[in-house]
């Protein structure tokens, strides 16, 4: 006979918001763009416990997620920018049935590979994205985080107005956070778009001499402060998506031994 | 002549709520119970821009720090459980006379030993623990945060009843963090005492086989699963301090190659 | 017109044995198992560059990269366990009528999924691997370094004898590296299984509670010092696969906050 | 009556070269250029284990890390480059009393922070480098290893060839390696001067107008590839020190979103 500890009531009575598994590596496949891709996501997986529970029973998640995996592999799910968001909502219908809770989440961690064109020579490149998306269930209604990373860079504006349109170019990242309904339609691509075109110069994986040229030409004609990079994405997010945004950029800086930071956002924290 | 770009008008107006540096290395001399210590912290320095200004002058920032450096070597701070913060006031109120502003945050990152005696043979052990400071300047109101993050261990509880005693034990590492007024007396080392005591049992640097021998038998007389870790810390920091808490541990499960979570917190979020 | 500064002769003539690109993430599809599966791996390419020659084309790396995974796509290599080594030598291939060097290498550094049952229940559970190949040209031969990095756990022997069969268990991580010529056939998944059965127990993403006892009890049945099992992943591999070894343990003790470690390798270094 | 179960003999008989403690950190007090710092390095310390042995006394290997500390303190150890090894070498005595072996490693990372001159006003910067540094004892003959990393930049030349002098620039990072006879008296301060010097041109954390600009001039003055910076290093390495170096230079190219890496030795691998 099993004896199921986790159904206690504990010595300490506090309710926890947040249980479950985390940092869990596990494969998905999804149709993206009418082809399947096999990703290999970081996942987390919590849901609420009252306080008269002592724990929660965490290989129901784990359930949760491979069932979902094999069902989503037969399903064929259709649209790419809404899978990760699906396949999180498709995980907590499936621990509906397994687990009573309040409040569930389910975060998705992958990265993206799209394909683009290079800027003189038109060859394709394949460029790298970091994308994070969460599902929150709380009582009976359903919200979702997206999140983008992006690569780029900054060529400073202060320098040039200072060295006779010489100045210290880096690496940067941008980082773009909505959160919005489940229903809200938002394709993470349109959002790395966002936040990628709000750069000095878009980067790129290829690089032929040609196209080096036109992005060392396209930095120097577009300085901007890290400042100017958080503000048009935060701008542009706004006239695109509708939810509540949060934006970070971080430039590797080229002249420092540390970083410099630029962040907003637009809801009361 | 120098150009001020900081002080132009962006062609997008945005208000951005946090600018400055990050990842800064530098050297801190404090004197931490009575002696003079060196910490090599990692510092994150941000005020706000409005709308219409374009960006900061960074190296302001630097200088508010390595400024309030020297005079900490020469002022002898004196409490050591409050220094970090006041190191982190201390750099907000040279920046004041520096850069205009009406939040600024600062934030020290740095790692504390601390002796301990061992259980059994009672040796000198010392023991590392991270800790984070931030100081919240908004308007003239300071506050607060307070972080520890402490190394422990979990026997779980689970598997002792369903195993005549025998059970599966991991390394688990607790998060606390205090978020406060500027005032409130709070010691690091009295939080880390917290998040210490609320594991199945401390872990030490130094143990002999009689204490490594006492560290087994204290983890088996006390299964804790990781939410009973979290909500024992919640618990003692609610009647220990003043202000709000937010809860995370982590287990890095010895049956399993994800990590499992307990994360909770008092206030509405 | 171009300037082709790479082929200039430099201040300092100097040879250097590795120049190329790290760190780029892009998608690899190979047939593994005869099903295909897309990988985001992460591509380190490097070659020699002579004394007299100033810098390399680095583009023409990237090039060899993403010719091959195109090729890689049509073709459908075959043996899954070859696959990654035979689209390193590939991309070599393709780097030959490219860009003139004596040496090449290329690593590639990826998860896989593997599918396995639990110890008891017999479910179905998917295990993440981390694994890296590299191949390397010098003149006309090719060599090969094969790595798997797992996760498992140890129950410390010398405790269980000192408490009456109660002991401390923590997770730790076992890397085993053979170095081999380009045509030895050697499987990742069976160097995954050499090091994985060498713990006190593998450990599982799903664990049913009759399949964690299984576990528990395997764990006290199986002591093990981080010594004993970098030894029996040595042994087993010399009785395994033809090449030299090298073998690296590090166990997460869950009574220190640091970390233990056992190295051992069968070559002069 | 304690077991010592590491006396045993093992199942399987295989000499293993390095078992021991990593990630241990702890307290360092050392008396560097006439002034005592704390540090807080991070320690692995490993011995070799005959085949005959099962395993290891850890414990023995910590206290030999604190007994050499309690002294360290006394001792008021003289000069600056040479303490890290000293305390290396300090702790090897101290464990050679404890424990029988023929090999011995203490290897001890940490940060350094060196007082610098901003290029044009003159202020006082303060720098942060990571070193490490490695005693290894074989027999009765001492080694050591030191290692520095230091933050710097590139301005591209190939670009700035087919751009009318503009051309991208980004964050560097080198490190040098140098392996010699113990006595050899080689400080790690010149050792980073010879990465820093180095690139297109060194960073400062503080940097006031007119220094910025002194660097934005410095770069575009000192064009560098990476594989520029690696073949200075070496060869000012070679000039300046006795012993078998190693140079690793990694460019985080601002166009694109991975790395530039060039990798030279001067002795056989």
């Amino acid at each position: 006979m099993i004896v199921e500890t986790q159904e206690e009531k504990p010595a300490i009575m506090e309710k926890l918001h947040r249980v479950g598994i985390t940092n869990l590596k596990t494969v998905a496949r999804i149709n993206w763009k009418g082809r399947t891709y096999t990703f290999i996501p970081t996942f987390e997986i919590t849901i609420d416990v009252p306080a008269e529970k002592k724990g929660i029973h965490m290989s129901r998640l784990v359930e949760s997620i491979t069932e979902t995996m094999s069902e989503a592999v037969e399903e064929e799910v259709r649209r790419a920018h809404t899978s990760l968001e699906e396949l999180g909502r498709c995980i907590i219908k499936h621990l509906e049935g397994k687990h009573p809770h309040k409040r569930a989440e389910v975060w998705i961690k992958t990265t993206l590979i799209l394909e683009r064109e290079t800027p003189a020579s038109g060859r394709v490149t394949y460029e790298p994205y970091d994308v994070e998306v969460g599902v929150i269930k709380e009582g009976n209604s359903f919200e979702k985080v997206l999140r983008v990373k992006v690569i780029g860079n900054t060529a400073c504006p202060h320098a040039m107005a200072n060295n006779n349109g010489k100045t210290h170019i880096q690496r940067a990242v941008g980082e773009l956070e909505v959160r919005t309904t489940f229903e809200e339609r938002i394709a993470l691509e349109d959002m790395i778009e966002v936040v990628e075109s709000s750069f000095s110069h878009p980067t790129y994986t290829l690089l032929k001499t040609v196209d080096e040229n036109a992005v060392v030409k396209g930095m120097y004609r577009n300085p901007k402060f890290v400042e100017d990079v958080a503000r048009e994405i935060i701008h542009k997010a706004k006239r695109s998506f509708k939810g509540k945004f949060h934006v970070k950029v971080i430039s590797h800086e080229s002249i420092h031994k540390h970083d410099v930071i630029a962040e907003t956002w637009d809801y009361f924290m």
